[in-house]
């Protein structure tokens, strides 16, 4: 049975004051039967399943959209979008389910299952039309931040591939993500939407802003949990926030309820983040797709350390020199599992999720019964983040 | 005395079509007086003096933007926008020397060359503020496309100074770029308009686009003044023909007029690159900030190789194994100077120079002294860009 854990003291003051007035709030919308409470979301909805469809479209599209260029950057670019290497697509299936959690006309009709054939820079008339385009938009951002974070970081693998800057070099890596930054721009600009416009243009400015505070941040820093938040915010959260919001925007929503489509965006993208950053320390490199201990290796304090050095101060110098001297890796693993580091930071996670719940919940009510699955879809994915183990 | 070179037979077909009309027009506009005709209009007006106080103002704003953020940050991309270091300033100049030229209320008011202190994402309401954002934006994807651009083509020297990837490292340079990329865009959303967001995001992608033609170039390609014309277009003329295009947009000129200050951004910048090229082959190492012959030594050929190709074949093969095999840059440099290659790509320079003229002629009635200066201004620029020495 899925029991909410809510928010306490315990939350290190993080970004918790937007949904505060929706915790309290009871769900108007829940028009299950009496029982169905207590069964999981998770069982009762897939989520990835409910807008497979629309998603299979969306992902074409964007396939077909970078082999439209030019040949080299064809070939790079969709090494990230080709079947069976796209990720999870947590973010279109959050974005898609959005759109029908707030719509008021049932599920999107066939015509919009199609794959949209005009070009980037033509303005779609259609309401799901640009709910889509802003599910590209965001796909394409998050993989040119990839690309970039990639050359950056001198990472050598990703989602169990080989990265891009290993198979193409970084030069192909660096144009294939502006590329993919300039296509995601002039897509954006076709929506000729002021608000939207501004919204996911000040993503990209986040992004980089988080890889920036990760690059440069000096030895307090490091120490910190509140950095540690401020830098997930701009480099995941952002992203999944803003484009949520546009969503609800695009979809003729008032501004209280984009907020609360930002507030699920955000808590959900934290959550997903402090998830990913246990992951490192629990998952094998197998499942990870990924080399397990990744970010200690790469010199990164994540929250599970970040809590474990709380009950072992020995570690504040380790992270401090970014676990650059011989043995520190391991010993700070050793100490990370001797501590309530990973319980601690799966708890943060688990309060961002139910904040993201409440958000949810404080919506009004839905108006049609496809639009309450996808609410309960857009809850299940909230349990997903927290309990995958990859 | 200035004579204008009128296009002929000889400009192998170089992007000739849309000022067609114009050339056989006479100028409505010219109020100057009998025998000024016959004057050099760089010896009637300096260009850069004419707006160089708002020059100022605009370019303060840029090195305050780019303070106003992350610490290491700062230090790179302020490196480009520092005193002494921020080039020849011509698109800026350009684009605020178009927005006189065609405005019909005589000089900017002292107001508008004071310093803009809002913030990037606030929308200025003020026509002369959105033009001033216009030469802002262009400046930032300007030297964005160079921080990318060095990295990708491991330049060592941009300005006479190192270049940013060699002094903070390519990561910085990367972020740098993407940084200014997306401030960019931020500050371009707050315009909202429609019709110049798409404008300038389009520009985006013809850069990355140009880049990409000449990464990904086949040995056919090299041989090919067509594509050397099509890669100069979205690498250098694309901005400023676009950027033009957008002042006289937001200036509330119709879309014949805009097409004008299209035409002549474009045919400034083709005519601009061109005489960059020729650089490389005369210019000296000091004069230039960058080692002469630094595009064979990329293994780029430009207009004066592919020119000197037509009289000696012998080059063909070079070109194609880009000046590779030992003594290749010697015997391309030596075959150059031995053709009419200088001399033909010289006159294709002042084809489009004499182009731009064109499309400032054909605009409508000057409203205001000031702006028939200005447009006096323009043509110097044409001038000054065929004549410059560095």
């Amino acid at each position: 049975m899925f029991k909410r854990s809510k928010p306490g003291g315990e939350v290190i003051g993080l970004l918790l004051d937007s949904v505060a007035a929706a915790q309290s709030a009871t769900p108007p919308w829940r028009l299950a039967p009496a029982g169905w409470e207590d069964v999981r979301y998770a069982e009762r909805v897939d989520p990835f399943l409910l807008v497979k469809a629309e998603i299979d479209s969306v992902s074409e599209r964007l396939r077909r959209g970078i082999l439209s260029g030019i040949p080299v950057l064809e070939r790079a670019a969709e090494y990230f979008f080709k079947l069976g290497a796209e990720g999870k697509r947590l973010r279109p299936t959050m974005l898609l389910l959005m759109a029908s959690a707030l719509s008021t006309v049932g599920p999107p009709a066939d015509f919009f299952l199609s794959v949209d054939e005009r070009p980037a820079n033509i303005h779609p008339m259609e309401q799901r039309r640009r709910q889509q385009r802003v599910a590209e938009i965001t796909e394409m951002i998050h993989v040119a931040s990839l690309m970039h974070d990639d050359v950056i970081d001198s990472a050598n693998t990703r989602r169990g591939l080989m990265a891009l800057n290993s198979v193409f070099g970084n030069k192909v890596a660096i144009l294939a993500g502006d590329f993919l930054l300039a296509r995601a721009s002039v897509t954006l600009a076709a929506l000729r939407d002021s608000e939207v416009i501004q919204l996911l243009s000040q993503v990209i400015e986040d992004l980089v802003t988080g890889e920036i505070l990760q690059m440069t941040s000096t030895e307090e820093d490091l120490l910190s949990l509140e950095f540690y938040a401020r830098k997930t915010f701009f480099k995941t959260a952002s992203l999944m926030a803003n484009s949520c919001k546009a969503i609800a925007l695009l979809g003729g929503q008032p501004a209280a309820v984009a907020q609360l489509a930002h507030d699920y965006g955000r808590h959900l993208g934290l959550a997903f983040q402090v998830v990913d950053d246990v992951l490192d320390f629990t998952g094998s490199a197998l499942a990870l797709g990924k080399p397990a201990l990744n970010d200690l290796r790469s010199g990164l304090a994540t929250a599970p350390v970040l809590f474990a050095a709380q009950e072992h101060p020995e570690l504040l110098p380790l992270i401090q020199r970014k676990f650059r001297s011989a043995g520190d890796v391991d010993t700070a693993q050793r100490l990370v599992f001797a501590s309530r580091g990973i319980e601690r930071a799966r708890e943060l996670a688990a309060q961002h999720a139910s904040l993201a719940v409440c958000a949810v919940e404080a919506m009004p009510p839905a108006a049609t019964t496809h639009a309450l699955q996808c609410r309960d879809a857009l809850l299940a994915i909230t349990e997903r983040v927290l309990t995958r183990s990859k």
